[in-house]
């Protein structure tokens, strides 16, 4: 625990706290606070700020849109004072929304940033491919009555990952570069489910929900391949945003470790 | 299809449509219609009138309670004029939230009826057992952190199974017998998850609950099993109604056919 506690411009004592998030996104704006409406990062730092008694702000790796899932969600805080570490998991728990569920809750060094230390982010996106809709997976699936072609997604898959400018799956900030390292990206069918996994450095706005609509745009034989590459290289054809529901930020990786919390298998 | 086509009051063909139903429950305030708020019966009756372009009764096997969910709820309402059956589950379907499905549309007898034809009705709850909640499942499951005695669970639920006057784990209408047969009362486990499954010829309002609330009772030793021999008896012991989210009507069965839909599991 030494080298943990860092001493703050005020002069006290500050840890450093990472947690793993999980929650479902259908009732909120998405992760980042707004001036008004339900958001998760306004959810933590309220459970966050209640627990020390004094307003701290909770950072986050990822800026999941509104009604995208999180099983592995990664904010941090410098906590002010000392802390029971151990207990901060189950104390968060206990004040947070049933949407909302801190499953790990660890001291990490002073210079660990949830969003800049972040390696890579891993997001799953899931599809129910069959005629009938599902009432009670509604929110968490994309339902796709067309018969998709798994070939040609895996194919549309593999055109699309590497380093590429991904202007025409995403949106760039204002003055930012365009162009990320889509490190993984692979489609997997166990029906009536489609899976599409895909791992980068980051993400531009929508861009996982992006790869995903063109993916199945393929797969349902409305876009070609060639279309995909047209698109990597400065085209704009017209295609399929995925919505967000299918979507889940199941892991952060930071420098090899990937935290995506696999505590929810064990009994905790 | 002969003998399906009724001579109504009107003098005009009706049909008998019964349909195999599926819901979340966590955005209703149960089944049955009510004079305001969103229900089940009420978004299934304002599919089926805009379908059919007049007023018609949509009348449920169960009256789950709000935030209880189905997969097998069965409904019956009579088709005035022609219908092509073929295309009314996806014709409603259409029409209907995306939280409401219908599994299964078919034809049936002038005599059948959704709740007075019904021999069994079975529901099954579902216990998150371990310290850590989850976001994701927390509309589907009813989060138990206690260590649980599965064996005295098992003893608990075979003392409640059987014909009894179950006043003590729901409320009879006024004036009609507190008595059912409870036909399977059934405790599994498969970590993290405990399982308790319920068929019954009829439930008193929120006996699935109370029955699955007291048998968690028994499991975390809160209660003693001839605790709940007593309450079959007369006495009024204090015993838990476990939460609507953990619950879900999962069949109905008819003269031996049960309408629990397998067709979830094809591709349909």
């Amino acid at each position: 625990m030494s080298g943990r506690i860092e001493k703050a411009a005020d002069g006290r004592d500050r840890v450093n706290i990472r947690l793993v998030v999980e929650y479902d996104g259908s009732g909120f704006l998405g992760f980042q606070k707004q001036s008004r409406g339900r958001t998760v990062q306004g959810e933590l730092e309220r459970a966050v700020c209640a627990l020390f008694r004094e307003p701290v702000r909770v950072l986050g790796a990822g800026r999941t849109d509104a009604g995208v899932h999180a099983r592995g969600q990664v904010v941090n805080f410098h906590a002010p004072g000392a802390v029971p570490v151990s207990s901060i998991r189950s104390a968060l728990n206990q004040m947070l929304p049933s949407d909302v569920v801190v499953r790990d809750a660890a001291p990490v060094g002073p210079e660990f940033h949830a969003r800049y230390s972040a390696e890579e982010r891993v997001y799953e996106y899931t599809i129910l491919n069959r005629g009938l809709p599902s009432a009670l997976e509604s929110r968490f699936v994309w339902h796709v009555p067309d018969r998709l072609d798994i070939q040609a997604m895996c194919g549309a898959a593999e055109a699309l990952a590497g380093e590429h400018d991904f202007s025409a799956f995403g949106t760039a900030e204002e003055g930012r570069s365009p162009v990320r390292r889509v490190s993984r990206l692979k489609v997997s069918a166990r029906k009536p489910y489609v899976k599409i996994e895909c791992a980068a450095n980051a993400f531009l706005r929508h861009m996982a929900r992006g790869l995903a609509g063109a993916i199945v745009d393929v797969g349902r034989g409305a876009a070609a391949i060639e279309t995909l590459r047209r698109a990597l290289n400065g085209e704009r054809p017209a295609l399929t945003i995925a919505p967000p529901g299918g979507l889940c930020l199941v892991a952060v990786n930071y420098g090899g470790e990937s935290l995506n919390a696999g505590v929810c298998t064990e009994r905790v």
